[in-house]
């Protein structure tokens, strides 16, 4: 080859760092091109919808944004209790969309017929999170079904429309709707009883958010709690590159990161971030029972519970 | 005297018994004539009302029987946002009075703005529990506060109104309001997400109730929840002696036992008691803090903590 030691040594060091060069981004493009990116096929599904209500006359102003709520759940005890209480709020507010999105394969059929109760303009969806998660020390809880929800909404919404993640087990004062509703980019407000501070709130002077007022900092840019934000769907869809990533704690975090959001274009809602619309309230959990029924087959206690069963109420 | 040993024996048994007899009734008297009965002062405040919706028009039915929703409540974090969410979701019945009692010697102003501003009908007392009750082991918690509202719809309430005890972190199917306006005497139906049965609900065979599938006996004649019956009024004030007794876990049977009630008498709803309409929810517990301040005397923060100061969700 004519070449010297020293060229040998130089076209080894090329040939294998190219080598390692082509094998790590294709380990990335295998195992997710970005921390946080599904490593496993996402399954999604579009189970009911109803658009009846985003042309209602409900309310004076038929022409204002549409909110689309975005409610990530999973079967256990409280689910259904959780939804109908919380679903029974959202009709207090007009042009609301509930987006419900299921962590299972399935939806779950009580979840069906309360949406139809309602009266609710509502998509329901089932997306599970990727088993790889499951085996995490912190599960990634709720993404699967955002990004499903997340991705209905950049499909499907309306561009002067409003994006804002509600849990099903948070207390709202309806009155928030009303404080989001007009938001142009990014809005943002106090969120209560969550972390050492009782509170999660950005920190503004001047009307102007300067930093991030929450007991939980975890090197996040911005520290802010699921529902703590609301985002307009037409800026939403201008972003090249929108995602959540499945890294517990940092989803809101990810989110808006996404979206190359600036600390300074936040919107400040609630009265300049003084006042408390929406708290993180949880529900204490109760555990899941298998029931003996024996000496209840010819009374209601079997239909009972039969009817708890389909609720996920118990096993 | 005339009288000889035994007589004076017998004379002695009979002045020293009566004197027994006249201390114990005395006793009685002053230290309570009944177990649970109060044994200190109960100090009671009405502080605001507004009845204008009990001649509302809303509905189709404006003769229908009131439902008086009676809701205790005391101050800690979650208070404000539970109180929110439960009244929100009552505004979406109609024909309701909805009673606030704090265990407390005064009312709590955002709770006073909280009931002026959903346009309820409603009634705001403050009933603080006898000192002698917080020592307990099991405290009687809720009870001072039920009985203000009791003997406030004994005096105030209609003869065809309902009495229904719901607590502020329950969760309700509103369509349960109407399986329980029409009720006669008391009415009962099926609590879920309670104790080792995940449901606490009367047994019903052949329509009636004949007995209480509970996972806590605990020796009571009505196992059931505070949010599993409704009173009709008319009856409530025909009884001589109703009370709710300060003795934990014991509230719902004292107060139906004082009513007279026999089991053959209850009304059953909710589809024979098959179907959840409500669901005793428990919300979980913030520490209540006292947060240091000093590097935000200039910005939203000092004047959002000020907010949550007085909402009770923080020291």
């Amino acid at each position: 080859m004519g070449m010297n030691r020293r060229q040998r040594i130089v076209m080894a060091i090329i040939v294998s760092g190219s080598l390692v060069y082509i094998i790590l981004t294709q380990a990335l493009l295998v195992f997710g091109s970005a921390p946080g990116e599904p490593t496993q096929p996402e399954v999604r599904k579009l189970c009911s919808f109803d658009l009846k209500g985003e042309g209602s006359t409900k309310g004076s102003n038929n022409s204002a944004p549409i909110i689309y709520v975005v409610t990530p759940t999973y079967r256990r005890p409280e689910m259904v209790a959780e939804l109908t209480r919380l679903g029974q709020t959202l009709t207090l507010v007009k042009r609301i969309h509930w987006i419900v999105a299921e962590d299972s394969l399935t939806c779950t059929a009580p979840i069906t017929g309360l949406l139809q109760r309602l009266g609710l303009s509502y998509t329901h969806l089932a997306s599970p999170m990727p088993e790889v998660y499951r085996k995490e020390r912190y599960v990634p809880r709720g993404v699967s079904n955002r990004r499903a929800a997340l991705e209905w909404v950049q499909e499907h919404g309306s561009d002067r429309g409003v994006l804002f993640f509600l849990d099903d087990d948070n207390a709202i004062d309806v009155r928030l709707f009303e404080e989001m509703r007009p938001t142009e980019t990014v809005s943002m407000w106090p969120v209560g009883l969550i972390g050492d501070y009782t509170v999660s709130s950005p920190i503004v002077k001047d009307g102007k958010v300067v930093a991030f007022y929450d007991g939980w900092p975890a090197g996040r840019k911005f520290q802010v709690d699921m529902a703590g934000f609301a985002v307009n769907v037409g800026f939403l869809k201008k972003q090249k590159k929108v995602t959540m990533p499945y890294i517990a704690g940092h989803e809101e975090d990810g989110f808006l990161k996404s979206l190359g959001l600036s600390i300074k274009d936040i919107e400040v809602k609630a009265d300049g971030c003084t006042k408390i619309y929406v708290w993180h309230t949880r529900t204490a959990k109760n555990p899941s029972r298998a029931l003996k029924l024996e000496k209840h087959q010819n009374d209601n206690i079997k239909v009972l519970t039969d009817n708890m069963r389909e609720m996920g109420m118990i096993k």
